[in-house]
């Protein structure tokens, strides 16, 4: 079995995801090719950065993630392969990695530099068809990651800033928006085990999350309970407290944006 | 072979797909996964329900179709799994079977419930992963059906009030637009056959429809027997009644929504 | 193997393209099914003809390609099947072959009339599903193309009357724009040969580019040689010249769209 995953910016009306599934059919048939989004929005690294770490664990170890979001195409950025937890990654050293990097206990980084293992000649402009797309078919055919270029070390990999939650000087969790889904969910930074560290012994259900001027009471287990058409807190499917309203669209209800700050606290 | 079908809410923007799918390759490396579409609309219940009747049985038997539009996720609604024409089917027990279960003589239906089967812990927001998914893949490799849970009477199962097409006082048949295509085609919830019982011997030339405000004469064959931009009454690929206009955009040309009633009558 | 790839404009919404999709695997279980794009604006044969030939040559030979953009469906329209540098084609004989014949050197193109091997009963308004899914399904087992129907003359296929870039009076280089991709990046008919030409032995750097009332000069060779959010002209990856906005979208900056002409000249 050799599965390969594509996370790009790609969009779905032209022929750029497909003409990347060629080439790695080309080199190896048997790859089973599996699109987890080509929606990032143009260039959104840090869009990126945060849903890489919700879905390769779901996959079997040996699977190849690659993930092309490059505004830096052709330019001298570097390319990395990553392995860990038996994943393979293969990303532009543009930031796109920094969720993973920091989660995982990574076994191997490399440059990929192996120009003998790329599509010629090599464009400027598509590095999906020309360096991913063949490199990573390698590596879904078993081909030894450190063949592909020298090794570096993972704090050479370049970090996105991204924002963490904080403890205030009020003792509040305050965290942030990071993502919207399909549903209009409004997906934060804040972990289940954060919350746990704000409630220690004291119930979920006393804890408040004030958001977009809104005030939420207790952490929902359910997207059902609350009232039809009002807002509630709940950890959603990856881990993350997630601000949802129950048979409607809750971005839309808070007029809430990518990057609005979430405050939790124990009701007093 | 084993084959599993994805109808879901889901769209495609965020990972929630591609994380369905990699609990079924991690379980049944073997299986071909293939969208139906992940773009019913979030909690549609009435749409994702037509359509279902529409593509399955152009699969090969064996094919596992799963139907994740799950407004009740993580509450007690229950997840059946129906046996039917030789294909299976994974959906949770809120009505988007109705056609499925009202047009099939149905083999075997029964409540999801042997949580060894899941993937756990079984979060409460995400079901397609932690349930459907899993459950799915064990059914694409053959595990029995009986397996999964208790059987259940097919009148059990819940129903949608799905509107059906009757014959008014004035002998017109009376439908009603239940979805409109991505080409802006109408399509009717009146078959073929209903066409039929109300032209006897007459020829489909003779038909009349009524819709929006417009009248269009005799059934067409196909799309291209009007007129450049002129509306046209066609019965569709899948066997129902649908408005089209040659060249154009039926809804926008005629303003249609969901709903909107359609009246056949014998050109007097 | 067996690769079949499909070329649409039946958007992902509904449920057809997972029916065609049904039907090939009901035919041939082994057939790996590619998307290219369903996004093909509806009937917009143009476009359709344009990305045929940027995706093609990276799948193996072998592969069968479906095209699927048909506003004559269930008309008298032929349905044509090419053999070309190993690749096998199947469309519409409506023009949308038209950059694929002019390109290459066809092997054999047939009319597509034996019947016995379409699904049957064959509606008139979703030949996908009656008429392509099980040819290219049978093409992809391998069965001799001739089976299908009368060879006829790569001449006697239709052309559309696609637009060449010539050269002016004045000795400039005009083209078009003919598509405009997720990125925004606006792709032209002039490849890089018309280029060279105009060039001959003086530098890239000294062309100089007028579209849109805006006058851009030299080309680049990656997205990032102009400052962020600066226009600049790029050969592209699959060997046509784009306008591109370094970390933007040269559309919207433009306000450009299809058919608008580019000048291209040496600077004096």
């Amino acid at each position: 079995m050799s599965i390969v995953t594509l996370l790009t910016d790609f969009g779905i009306q032209d022929a750029y995801v497909g003409t990347v599934k060629g080439v790695v059919l080309s080199i190896n048939p048997e790859a089973k090719i599996i699109d987890i989004t080509h929606q990032i929005e143009p260039q959104n690294l840090v869009r990126a950065a945060y849903i890489i770490s919700s879905y390769y664990k779901y996959f079997p170890a040996g699977t190849v993630h690659m993930i092309i979001v490059d505004p830096g195409v052709g330019s001298d950025r570097a390319i990395l392969a990553v392995k860990t937890m038996g994943h393979f990654f293969l990303a532009p050293d543009n930031g796109v990695l920094t969720t993973l990097l920091d989660e995982d206990d990574i076994d191997v980084i490399v440059r990929v530099e192996n120009t003998r293992l790329f599509l010629h000649p090599v464009s400027r402009t598509f590095h999906g068809r020309d360096v991913f797309a063949p490199v990573g078919a390698q590596l879904s055919k078993g081909i030894d990651i450190e063949i592909l270029g020298p090794k570096i070390n993972s704090k050479d990999a370049l970090r996105l800033q991204l924002e963490k939650p904080h403890f205030s000087k009020h003792g509040e969790l305050v965290g942030a928006i990071v993502g919207v889904d399909r549903f209009g969910n409004c997906i934060t930074n804040i972990d289940e085990s954060a919350l746990e560290a704000l409630c220690r012994k004291d119930s979920f259900m006393r804890l408040e999350f004030d958001i977009c001027g809104k005030r939420i009471k207790g952490l929902s287990r359910s997207y059902d309970q609350a009232k039809p058409q009002h807002p509630l807190a709940v950890v959603g499917g990856f881990g993350y407290l997630e601000i949802a309203l129950n048979g409607g669209n809750a971005k839309n209800y808070l007029n809430a944006q990518i990057g609005d700050r979430i405050r939790v606290a124990i009701k007093s």
